[in-house]
């Protein structure tokens, strides 16, 4: 590197460093001002940004084809070419998706609990907002409403840092959301997005622990172990969703076929995608019937040496394949002797999301219930239920496979936290 | 350092490492089987644990006498001593304590909400035990039976590590306990202590993520932020208790005496001791009133200029008084222009911790109450109130200034985290 080169290095470090600073400052402004709006104020502003975005689909889709040329330009892969592309459908997709939000029950101000003391003093527990949430994401731009919905109506201001692919699109659909903040009486500074795509800039962003309340990470593996490992803020993620589906000795066997194919086949690049199929020993003479669905639907079947005996289909899993999230159509096929043996087998190589049995006998499904630590455990359901909407959250600004805080899907009411507020009359303690 | 020195010191090191390692291993195995535990397993437990303090109290004194033997040879101050000493009222107080504990509502298995989707899909929130919990500690020697009494209660395997100078205290109190939870028929590595007073431990143990799901240290600064900076496992702490008593116009100016006098010197070691008294231009003709037993208390007032003009006893106030925690007998005073101006000055120079107002005009105190981002607000109380047992909770591993998962006092509860239950008939996604 020239020395000249470095000289222009450094003074870009410093500017990025100047804006991000900036961009903090007003994120407090924002929140101070957003703690101290009512609800009709935030869900006008959503409707009012829904509006924004349907008013600016021309602009947003303009933005969005310049970003889809870059795109080609750089050979980037099909799926990455769908999460990016925008057409009139997605556009009002996202408008209807903000006004969703707009409709949820207030999430700030909430009653936690109330009690009184012997000395007559009154406690409630009240939820607030966290305050300042960052938003790290990747290709999809309709993140940037999504995220800005959700931290807006749980009355925390958001600082989003989109992919640089959805570039162009992100800025569009954020400007449309500032301006509809303006009109509604807020603060622009309530939802703002990184002004570069330079990665320096998300460096700086995880070291913001004065101005960050919690960090959210949507994206890939390597997004996430990044943000994991060089976060002072607060995360809340999931790094893998390695779900599993048992199959119980007293499962009914066209259920377990069902909620097997659904689990693993619905969708396969979700987090909620089944990638592991455990099978009693004691159901193994349903084996066909479990997997006749996937092999016919394409799905590639990895098993263990007793599932490789029973068809010639399967392919041998390596150790490896216990842990591992396939975001494809390949699963993973075991068998286990008895219920312990399968929570074991689950506790140790899942990844805490979303587990599920299939069983009859409602005293196992109790206890593969109680015994499995993951965020969301089901019975006779599949695993691909572990989304936000199908909670009846709402939205969800994703799942949290942490134990602290919250755990599952994140909606408007994870966004918030309590204070306790106690009134007196005069107390002072003995 | 000679090579034989550096050689024996990697032996030491190797040594900790894998002490830590089995440490670790251990308390997942009491954490899964803890997790199993039913609520009178737990209180059996410490039940026991209490008549084994009891029953030790002559190898817990003795144990206490070397350490306080060490203490004195290395002339450590009057106040650790006091925090270290030991005799058979404190152990005493240490096994009803642990009794109380005991007699607390059951946090686990709490049913925090339930609803029904349109599918049919019955979903549960049950509350679960975190996992396991490092506690970081200093010279108390209770802190172990304290925080080993509520982890379990609460279903988490604990990993303590005391100071050195409570070395053989806690120790012997350690031992008490792993003997009752063993006659109790759970795993003795429920509560562990890190087996060295080696400060390389505590680095082990906060680099420790794949087995701790929450560390919580309990003293001084020092400490406080050597765990936060160097920490991998998400820390709940307060820093600072820099708090406040704002003492608003429409006062009763007797009580706003009092509150202000209990909320500094009732104790001003502690970290709900108000450490800035704010009061109203349109109060300052009662400034004489409230200052006054302060004086007579022998408290250092030190004042803004229109303080200092008001009584010659008050020393000027510098700048960084307005952010410092004295845990001393000193205040600083500062008269503010009105409600927003206290609530602007409570917010910037606070710690979120605890903060008063003292007025008869309720709707300034929930204003107040409302905007100021602290994880405890007061109406005429008294901010020493600023405790798990005081509002209600048995007892508190410490109070949290974090904004994630628990704010103020922690107690049982909020030792506890969550798990969706979600029951089925067969459901698939569509």
């Amino acid at each position: 590197m020239s020395i000249a080169q470095a000289a222009r290095n450094r003074d870009e470090d410093r500017d990025i460093e100047a804006a991000m600073a900036a961009l903090g400052a007003e994120a407090r402004a924002a929140a101070r001002a957003l703690a101290a709006a009512s609800a009709e104020t935030r869900r006008g502003a959503l409707r009012a940004a829904a509006a924004a975005l349907r008013a600016s689909e021309a602009a947003i889709l303009e933005a969005n084809a310049r970003d889809m040329a870059a795109a080609r330009e750089k050979e980037l892969s099909g799926a990455l070419l769908d999460r990016l592309a925008l057409d009139p459908g997605r556009v009002e997709a996202m408008a209807a998706g903000v006004e969703q939000v707009a409709a949820l029950e207030d999430p700030v101000g909430r009653l936690l609990g109330e009690w009184e003391r012997p000395n007559g003093l009154r406690i409630r527990r009240v939820s607030v907002p966290i305050g300042i949430i960052g938003i790290i994401y990747e290709s999809r731009p309709n993140v940037t409403a999504d995220a800005g919905a959700l931290c807006l109506m749980s009355g925390n201001a958001a600082i989003l840092r989109g992919g640089s692919e959805s570039w162009h699109s992100s800025r569009a659909i954020a400007a449309a959301l500032r301006q509809a903040l303006v009109e509604s009486g807020l603060p622009a500074g309530c939802i703002q997005l990184v002004p570069t795509t330079d990665r320096a800039a998300v460096g700086i962003l995880l070291a913001m622990d004065d101005v960050l309340d919690l960090i959210v990470p949507r994206g890939g593996r390597s997004l996430i172990e990044r943000v994991k490992a060089e976060s002072r803020v607060p995360v809340m993620a999931h790094l893998d969703g390695n779900c599993h589906v048992y199959v119980h000795a007293a499962a009914d066997p066209e259920k377990a076929r069902d909620v097997t194919f659904n689990a693993k086949m619905r969708r396969t690049g979700i987090c909620g995608a089944a990638e592991t199929l455990l099978v009693d020993t004691a159901m193994a003479d349903a084996l066909p019937l479990i997997l006749e669905p996937l092999f016919e639907a394409g799905c590639e079947v990895r098993g263990d040496r007793r599932v490789q005996a029973l068809d010639s289909r399967v392919v041998p899993a390596a150790p490896a394949d216990w842990g591992t999230e396939y975001l494809d159509a390949i699963i993973s096929v075991g068998l286990v002797d008895g219920l312990d043996a399968a929570i074991a087998h689950v506790n140790e190589h899942g990844s805490h999301h979303t587990d599920a049995i299939v069983t009859e006998d409602a005293s196992a499904a109790d206890r593969f219930m109680e015994a499995v630590d993951s965020g969301i455990v089901l019975h006779n359901a599949s695993t691909q239920f572990a989304d936000g909407g199908e909670f009846g959250m709402g939205a969800e600004i994703g799942i949290s496979t942490g134990k602290l805080h919250a755990r599952g899907p994140v909606g408007v009411e994870q966004l918030t936290t309590y204070k306790y507020k106690v009134y007196g009359n005069g107390q002072v303690r003995p």
